[in-house]
């Protein structure tokens, strides 16, 4: 059935809520999960709401949580997520970072027992609104060896990226670092078909084609094939949102898709610049312009972020198709 | 003939002044390509003093120029590399930034109208020794296509990061976004051998195997044959390190392989992170030294940045192995 955004982000809400959610962490992360839905991230938006909510009722989520700040010097902040659903302390920590960043021109937040960030590129939105540039790094339960390793020690580690830019929508990187997601590679196993090197390695850390076998093992970062470059940025990342802020490795993390498993404490942790402290406001703004002038002398390319902004501005006015079923199954 | 590292410094800098370098400029340089040398990273050590000379010499980088900050808002901070090379400014930046971290917890320093920056890491070594977390970004003459697109705009853009540990040398990450250095095309024209496809493009912009066609065309971003996150991660750091701080990008700065051409312009950045102010130092040095412990219980893995130290202090110890023409070539 088609519902629209407001009645959609009721319903996850509502369902989030009879989970065990305080009304507020609710809201949070139902306004996070549809905004991914709308932007045709299906896999971070009403998939997961199951998911939460399992976590919730099992004790991976403690529902009652209130996210605060619990340090501050200057502009390095870190926000106690209560191990809670991520989105509130993430909204806290971009706030929290973009006033930083207004007194000191550049602020540090991290996120600590923390849980799944969803669209992680989507917590930035608040620092471009407010003409600032945001970098955001989170990591994720084990899900790939270090380079020359074998067994599964870091996440697959989102970085994202946004720049606002003068009257046209933000450009908004968001990537993870695996070469890709796990769910090519269930795909692929279910259709008995073997997978392109470079995407996964086996139970025994060895590379592998063999889909079955990857399930078994640890997917692969961006590049592995030839280099250990993806395996550098993501031991980056998880330092970063870490060691660096207090939250917990990806080894220590239960899967997020299992129903039982620990709180998994894992970090996030986002970067806010304001370019009227450094090039000056209307000179970065004239220089994205000059820069995507440029990019788009190609045909072919297409500004990061603007499939999505496109997706969530049709469904703002049309709404989204929802299965009765996937609706059915949250009560 | 076999060299002492202060012998060879104190012969690159005296190549570095009698082609314009002010003593200052030529011996901060001196000691950064001595430095690369030392560290096996050839491409980026001596091989460069005859590039440098011919620059100095032809008026693309300003022998007399002395960098300075020139914007300072709390942790932000912009340096003025005035054209010179790019190594004085790079330490001024650094050395602001941390200093500024010490205060506000976090800094971001940017350098404009810069050249070259060499190992970029190695900008960083006074970071970790004063315990603190860098980062490191820095763009160059354009290499790259963005995402989907035909001719290059962006460099291939390194990454760099730093991370103190406890009583051992800092975790050390250096890479560029090129999913190889364009060397490795060069030396497969030469010998008439094909390319793996996923390193370049040609002229037109086609995925090409052809070396020599290659050359004539861009070179690709890591993981490029599968998906675009290497050219999203190229796009972020050309935007830091340019309309942020405002810098030029790589598609306006003539080529460092060419003697004439322009002044680059280019840009650096970096970020500097105290642990004191996030997770508390003694936390986040316990926590690093977890990492790792778990990383080396797979045979095989190599820390980032071991193999660099273990040759710097071997030359430390040994000196180098010069060719007598290379020094002579030096005047």
């Amino acid at each position: 059935m088609r519902l629209t955004l407001p009645d959609l982000r009721a319903r996850v809400q509502a369902a989030l809520t009879s989970a065990g959610a305080s009304p507020g962490m609710a809201a949070n992360a139902a306004r996070a999960l549809v905004l991914a839905e709308a932007q045709g991230l299906g896999s971070h938006g009403l998939s997961r709401v199951a998911q939460y909510a399992t976590h919730l009722r099992n004790g991976r989520v403690d529902g009652s949580a209130v996210a605060r700040v619990v340090r501050r010097k200057g502009g390095a902040i870190v926000v106690d997520a209560g191990e809670g659903l991520a989105f509130p302390a993430c909204e806290l920590a971009v706030g929290a970072a973009i006033a930083a960043a207004r007194s000191h021109g550049v602020a540090f937040a991290g996120v600590v027992r923390s849980h799944h960030a969803g669209v992680l590129v989507d917590h930035l939105r608040p620092a471009a609104a407010a003409g600032m540039v945001g970098l955001g790094f989170a990591n994720s339960p084990a899900a790939m060896p270090a380079a020359g390793g074998r067994h599964a020690i870091f996440g697959t580690n989102p970085v994202a990226a946004i720049f606002p830019r003068r009257g046209a929508d933000a450009l908004m990187v968001d990537l993870s670092l695996s070469e890709v997601a796990r769910g090519k590679v269930a795909q692929a196993a279910k259709a008995g078909q073997p997978i392109p090197p470079g995407w996964a390695v086996d139970a025994q850390g060895r590379p592998t084609t063999d889909a079955t076998a990857a399930l078994d093992g640890a997917m692969l970062p961006i590049g592995a094939a030839s280099s250990p470059k993806g395996a550098m940025l993501a031991l980056t990342v998880e330092l970063l949102v870490t060691a660096l802020i207090g939250a917990r490795f990806g080894f220590e993390a239960s899967s997020f898709f299992v129903d039982a498993g620990n709180r998994p404490g894992i970090g996030q942790a986002f970067v806010v610049v304001d370019p009227a402290a450094l090039a000056g406001r209307d000179a970065y703004l004239d220089r994205v312009e000059f820069l995507v002038d440029e990019m788009m002398k190609d045909e072919g390319v297409r500004l990061p972020g603007a499939r999505r902004e496109a997706l969530r501005r049709r469904a703002e006015t049309e709404g989204l198709e929802v299965a009765e079923a996937l609706l059915a199954s949250w009560g």
